[in-house]
């Protein structure tokens, strides 16, 4: 059984259900901003996953990260697991901007983020949920 | 050809030898802070890399992580590829403690490192060395 962190349920909303991940979008519209959950309980650290769980997360975020590049065409990919508020395993995959509220530092602990207005939530989720189709079958 | 950007070069010192990546310690005493270089030239994203480079790169993070938890016990690792500044392709490994200069943020980009005594790096550099051939074997 598989539960999201609270946290994260509250901060993101769902874009993609992969082989291993979920993938979510950071309510933030002042970035492109996923998150990758793997869909495993009491999972901390990448390598308390399986070897092929981690193999599979590895496409997992490249997947996540040509999504962003398709559809933002960020100057950067950042991608990082942290973890040092919320235990759960979570891989957050950044489209990151020369001109972007943090660059070139790390956006993580950075004041600035800004909510997306229902329409534009609306519209992001879409595009993502379309892109994460498309791309993943390489069409 | 690979060559390794001129600023990892400066601030990391080699500890291992890998099949895709390098492994470079961070001259900074304050946290345990290794640094994957993969071994290819003008990659900048984790998708630059073939898939296969990326499976073993993603084991390759693994075993510097637990050679981190081995070692110094920390109470958690972060892991992230950002690239903001130097753009060749490279991956930190960091164990993080409660207690250090940056918890519970992100320590890219925060100030207070200090570079490790002759001492303490040749120690921290033998001690890895060993660690990494250690645990690779699964001895």
């Amino acid at each position: 059984m598989f539960t999201l962190h609270q946290r994260l349920e509250g901060d993101t909303v769902e874009v993609a259900d992969l082989r291993v991940s979920v993938v979510r979008l950071m309510r933030d519209r002042t970035l492109p901003w996923l998150i990758l959950v793997p869909k495993r309980e009491g999972v901390r650290e990448v390598y308390d996953l399986s070897k092929d769980d981690r193999a599979v997360l590895m496409e997992e975020m490249t997947l996540a990260s040509r999504v962003i590049d398709a559809l933002y065409g960020p100057d950067k990919i950042n991608i990082g697991a942290l973890g040092n508020r919320v235990p759960q395993l979570h891989v957050h995959v950044i489209g990151r901007f020369e001109t972007d509220r943090a660059w070139p530092g790390p956006v993580w602990g950075k004041d600035g983020s800004e909510p997306y207005t229902e329409d534009e939530l609306c519209k992001a989720v879409h595009e993502l949920k379309e892109a994460f189709k498309r791309i993943s079958s390489g069409a």
